[in-house]
This record gives structure tokens, C-alpha cells and sequence, in this order.
């Protein structure tokens, strides 16, 4: 079989490549406070348990529970009241039975108490004494030590994406450094004698690179490094030089391949004599995108994107970042939002390929309706002017309007 | 009216606060290829035309669209091949009557073609010659000068949230630097006698500040910048000095108030006595979360948000962030991913008070479950185990196991 035509469904073209692809294990400690979107590179046990002291849930007072018990509003306890817990301090008052001291909520409760009446649940009766107008349990209005969390318990697993949460988590713990997984370093290489950096006077024929800085964005957005390589000359040797120090100094390697069909041949060529076992597909049944190559060279993966910024962005989404997830060992990484949508407009579709539609949403009527963006020239414009994306699945010959799709937001 | 007993729904909250609230309408220059989630500080206009020039939008050859009139499998039309497009150059082939150029995907269309025919329906003979089997019409599979967008057309809007293709469109026109709105400064203040640093050992009765970084992050998270100002002592005077600098170097104030009745007094008698109008609600019909002050104070907001991490992270979200969103004068933000789900038991709700129940969600039979995760003493990992937050709203009874919510992702 000839890579040359070894087109797949996106589906098999993402699972064949990450078959091939490990975590990559290497982890750096930083602080915990700075990790909001890195991804923990071991699991995390708790030093010891949370609360670490017997809490107050309440206002009200520390009791001991039998000293209320048949309490009710026509029938109350009398309590003597013979101090306050401050917080953050040893509870240093001490119950004898008849005593209640008074606490607040997140406060320590004494050592011979055992639950906490509420404080809408007293009446004073001068300083020193409460009526108690409802019996409380053993237990009752108190956080046991441990409760949240024992000791030992994992606190995160492995491979995890921190959100805000994870962090109070680690630090409720003091674990102020925390080991996360390396950013994968992302070379991205833009090609085509058409393409020239965007801060420079386009000439006739010419237009100005975007890809490295769309795909440079989507490589932050995946938790990795984006390493941006300009615009490589469509030479056999130049593609070649500048794949072979990327092989060394980044763990992927993406190509844009300019849109003519001689620099996407060159690129595949490159991509193919770089390493074992190479070229993995050539060709991915999605519209738009299809001329995408994908290989693993000794262990790395690399891409050969079309140059269409359109193509460069979806294929970049459906098969690259699953690779970055994978290579910082996430397996379940943020997801995007998505939002169900009515088709406003009959959408045809080819058998045999999953299209990929732009689309804008609409609020009719109280529904939301999703009215695909089509341009001819799949431009960037398109996706600009989208609100999301939604797939027309391989087997489908097209949607007709009124019909339910999951837009994915973008 | 007191305002200590003014109690809001939460949509009423927010509004009320968002009446309140200008967006800031300070402006910074950054380079486009750094301003992903950033937001537009003003509307962006099209400098030229995109494309600049015609451009193929095949692999084929350009030709004058009356020569292949009637042209067909069995009747082809024969033209001359005078020569080749190079990408990225002026298109300097000169076409007469019964001419055709080579020409790739993305080149410049030659003055005096008007289509291009496509590879797969032209058969060579020769060198110099070839057959044209199918006719094209003017115009096909040619994208027009301006087809993307014309000059003066408004490329983005201002108050815009830039996705990566967002930057691309930019960069396409050469515009490398980009007017985006100054991150609101965020003032984190966290208070209590119990609370700690995160990285000091905790002694009886303490614990650790978590509500800073975990709303530092939910900051950045906003497009903000978060200004940590450690824990302030339970002291009014202390607590005021804090409030005032806030004042002073942030845009938005947001006091973290520890478990006690008696911090969360002293941080809202901060709070009034800081300026004009003052205090707008005291109290919102949410759980948890309820005992949290919003205020206005001489044009900028200032909250006190409970101490309770699962609360504090509640309402930060409910009301924080979208004053975030309107300082930057950003409409529509990025959405949270939202999932639907089945709930997996039954969840009472007190009528009146909008629940927000943090659950994780597990897959059986096909179908997704919301499965509520409870914790006596609502500490950070409730959210740490959750996958995300379903809400009962404020007039609801509660939800029956099966019924379907919508599950925010966080």
C-alpha cells in the first residue's frame, strides 16, 4: 500500500496516531499558585487530614449533647455559658456537664465538647446563662477532623488539568510547589513562496503568513509551547534543515504547506525521509483539510497541515491537540462549549467525508439556529465571522434545515 | 430600607450591579500575536482588500473563459500553454486568445484571464499544448479581489474576546499591534483570625487562606489581573487601610471574610463607610453563598464574599466575574461548556433560594448522570471533586432523581 494514498476518517487518523504517542513523563516543580491550566505530572496525597481539628458549622454554642437532650421550646435546658472560643486559637475553655461556651462558625470546638447549638436555637438569660430551646445530637453542627479529607487520601490524580479549585485544594494542604508535566515545545514551521510575515508590505501575489500565529495560539490554548520557525522557503534543503532541528529542539513538529501542490509534496517528502516508522496517513477524510500528513519519526510526531488557514485550524484541533493532551498525559483535558442548534439552511454533504461547517448562531423565535458560513475561499474570515463549528458526520449526505446539531463553540 | 436586610435573587444582584458599572474604556497597544484572550479596545477596520489580488483557487490552468465555450469530453478545446504563475509573484504571463497558464492553488490570476480550468479537466499534449474537456464560466474557481473582505469593511468589533483566528484575521491585514482594553485590576483581600498563609504550618484552630489564589485564578481566568494583598487582620482599622489602598490601585475590590460573624460584620461596615452610594444588596438568595455584600463605591465595585472557599468561588462567579466582563467592555465572553445531564438522586431545594449544587458526572447506560456531591462542611473539595454545577432554581421545590439539568463545566 502506497502512503501516497492512504487516506483515513478522522476518527481512525486521531486514534493511529495516538497509539503511537506516550506521555511524556518529564515533570518541573512550580509554585501552586502559578499552576492554573498546567497538568499535575504525579498523584497527590494529603499530609494529613482537613479539617485538622473538630469545626464549628454554626454560630451558636459548644455543648456537650446530653446536656440538651428533651430540650424544647416549652421545656429548655439552662446552660451555663463560661467562655468564647476565639478563632484560630486552641479552644482553651473547658466543659464540665452544664456548660456551653460560646463559638463561631469555622471555630474549634473544646475537648469535652461534642456538638454545637445553633445560636437561633438560645435565649441569653444575662451573661452567664442560655436557654437551650432544641436538643442537639452528638455530632451535630460539627466537622470532624478528616472529614473532607483523610490522611493519605489522593487529593489529585495524576495527568489532572488544575482549575482554580485544584489550587485552593493543594495549598488548603500547604503544598505550595507542585510537580506538573513539562510543556510540550511545539515547532511550528509556515512554507510557500507565497507567504510573507504579516508585518511586512504584501507584493503582488503575495499574502502574509497567519498560520504560525492561529496555530501558535492554539498551542497555548492545549497547554503546550508554541516555538514559531518563520516562513521556510519551499526548498527541499531548507524544509529539511529546519524539520531535522526541530526533531531536536521540539517534541512535535508542525508544517503549514503554503497552498501550492509542489511545497505540500516537498513538505510530505521532508516529513517522510526524517525517521521510522514515517508516514502514518496521507490524506484525512475531512472537509476542509484533507491534504494532511501525519508520522511518527523515532517517537515524535509530525504533521503536515494544508496551508489554507481554514484547513491549518481544523486539522490543527482534530489531530495536534489531542497529541499535545496526550504528550502531557491528560486524558481528560477541558472541553469546549457546546451549544444545540437548529441548521437555518440545507447543508449538502459528500458520503465518504466528515465536513466540518462554520456557523454563525442566531436567536429566532426563542431557539438558537445555526446559519452556516460558506466562502469560497474558506479564508480566515470565515471562522472569524463564525460563532462555532459543526460536523456533518462521514456517512451523511447533508442536513436539511431544522435539523439539531452540537455547534462547537470556537 | 436597611441595608441589612436587603436580600436579592441572584439575577437581580448582578443586574443591579451591572447598572453600576461603565466599561473602563482604558486602552493598551500590544502585538496582535500576544493578544490571545484579550478584548478589542476599539472596532477594527480593513486596511486593503482581502485577497489583495485574484487568486486561483485551484491546481490548473488560467485561461480566458470564452476559449473553452462548448468545450467537452469529445469536443475538447485545444490551447497553447505560454507558461507558468510562480506563487508569491506578479503574474507576468501575458495571454492572447487560445492561451493558458499553469497555475497553483492561491496564485495570481494573469490580467487578462478571466478562470482558471482545473487540472483534472485538461489532458496534456506535449509540452505546450493541452485539451480542455470541460468549459468554465468567467469567474470559476477564481476568488475575487475583496471576496473576503472589502476596505473600510469592520473586521472585528470593539469589545471583542480574540480567539486564535481572531489573531489571524488581523495579522492577514498587516495590522501587527492591537488596541486592546487594560486588564482590570483586582484587589484580593482575605480576612480572619483562623487564616494562615498557605505556606506556614497550621496550629490549633487554623487554617489555611485558600480564597486568594482561588479567586486569583478565577481573575485571570475573567481577563483581569489579580492583586494579592495577603490577610488583613480582623481589626476594623486594618481592614479599612486595606480597603482604601484597594481603592486607590484596583479597579474592583473583592474581601474575603473568614467563618466568623464578627469578620463579616467588620468587612461590610468597611465596606459602607468607604464612599457613595454604598452598600446595594446585603445578602443574595443563593446557596451557598448567601451573606455577601455588593457595593458601590465612587464608581467602582467592592464585594464581601463569604469565607467558605465553596461559597467565595460561588459568587465570585455569579457576580465578580461578569463585573470583569462589563470593565472590559466585553458583551459575550467565552461560555463556560455546559453538559446535560440526568440527576442521579433526588436533591431537596428550599423555594426562594437559588441552589447551586456542584456534581460529578458519571456515564451509565449510554447516558449521562449528574451525581450531587455533598459535604457537611462545604469545603474546597466539593469542587474538587466535581466535574461541575447544576443549579435548582429559586423557585423550585427541589429536582426528582432522572430530571434533566444542565451541568456548567468547571
Amino acid at each position: 500500500m502506497s502512503v501516497f494514498f492512504n487516506v483515513l476518517p478522522p476518527a481512525e487518523a486521531r486514534a493511529l496516531m495516538l497509539e503511537h504517542i506516550r506521555p511524556q513523563r518529564e515533570a518541573e516543580t512550580i509554585p501552586t499558585a502559578e499552576a492554573l491550566d498546567r497538568v499535575t505530572a504525579s498523584s497527590l496525597a494529603a499530609p494529613h487530614p482537613l479539617p485538622t481539628f473538630r469545626r464549628s458549622s454554626m454560630d451558636g454554642y459548644a455543648v456537650r449533647a446530653a446536656d440538651t437532650y428533651g430540650a424544647g421550646g416549652s421545656l429548655p435546658a439552662f446552660l451555663r455559658v463560661v467562655g468564647e472560643v476565639e478563632m484560630g486559637r486552641l479552644a482553651a475553655v473547658a466543659l464540665e456537664s452544664g456548660d456551653a461556651a460560646l463559638i463561631h462558625t469555622g471555630g474549634e470546638l473544646p475537648e469535652t465538647a461534642d456538638a454545637v447549638v445553633q445560636v437561633e436555637n438560645t435565649l441569653p438569660i444575662g451573661d452567664e446563662e442560655i436557654e437551650v430551646v432544641k436538643a442537639v445530637a452528638v455530632g451535630e453542627n460539627v466537622i470532624q477532623i478528616g472529614e473532607d479529607v483523610t490522611t493519605g487520601e489522593e487529593i489529585l490524580p495524576d495527568g489532572h488539568w488544575l482549575r482554580p479549585q485544584d489550587l485552593g485544594a493543594l495549598l488548603a494542604m500547604g503544598i505550595v510547589q507542585v510537580p506538573v508535566a513539562r510543556k510540550p515545545r511545539v515547532a511550528l514551521v509556515s512554507t510557500g513562496d507565497e507567504v510573507v510575515p504579516p508585518d511586512q508590505e504584501v507584493g503582488p501575489g503575495q499574502v502574509r503568513d497567519i498560520n504560525s500565529y492561529t496555530t501558535a495560539a492554539q498551542t497555548r490554548q492545549a497547554g503546550a509551547e508554541p516555538l514559531i520557525y518563520g516562513i521556510i522557503p519551499d526548498e527541499f534543503g531548507a524544509l529539511e534543515a529546519a524539520a531535522t532541528r526541530a526533531m531536536e529542539e521540539a517534541d512535535l513538529l508542525v508544517f503549514s504547506a503554503g497552498s501550492s501542490v509542489s511545497v505540500r509534496d516537498a513538505t510530505s517528502r521532508v516529513i517522510a525521509g526524517l525517521g521510522e516508522p514515517g508516514i502514518l496517513f496521507h490524506g484525512v477524510a475531512v472537509r476542509p483539510g484533507k491534504p494532511t500528513v501525519g508520522a511518527i519519526v523515532n517517537g515524535k510526531a509530525a504533521f503536515g497541515l494544508p496551508g489554507n488557514p481554514v484547513s491549518a485550524m481544523n486539522l490543527f484541533d482534530l489531530l495536534v491537540v489531542p497529541t499535545i493532551h496526550r504528550l502531557l498525559g491528560c486524558d481528560s483535558p477541558p472541553r469546549r462549549p457546546v451549544v444545540r442548534a437548529r441548521v437555518a439552511r440545507n447543508v449538502a454533504a459528500t458520503p465518504g467525508r466528515e465536513d466540518r461547517v462554520a456557523a454563525k448562531l442566531i436567536e429566532r423565535d426563542g431557539e438558537l439556529w445555526a446559519e452556516p458560513i460558506f466562502g469560497k475561499s474558506n479564508l480566515i474570515y470565515t471562522l472569524v465571522r463564525a460563532d462555532g463549528t459543526f460536523v456533518i458526520p462521514l456517512d451523511s449526505a447533508g442536513l436539511m434545515a431544522g435539523e439539531w446539531v452540537k455547534v462547537r463553540l470556537a
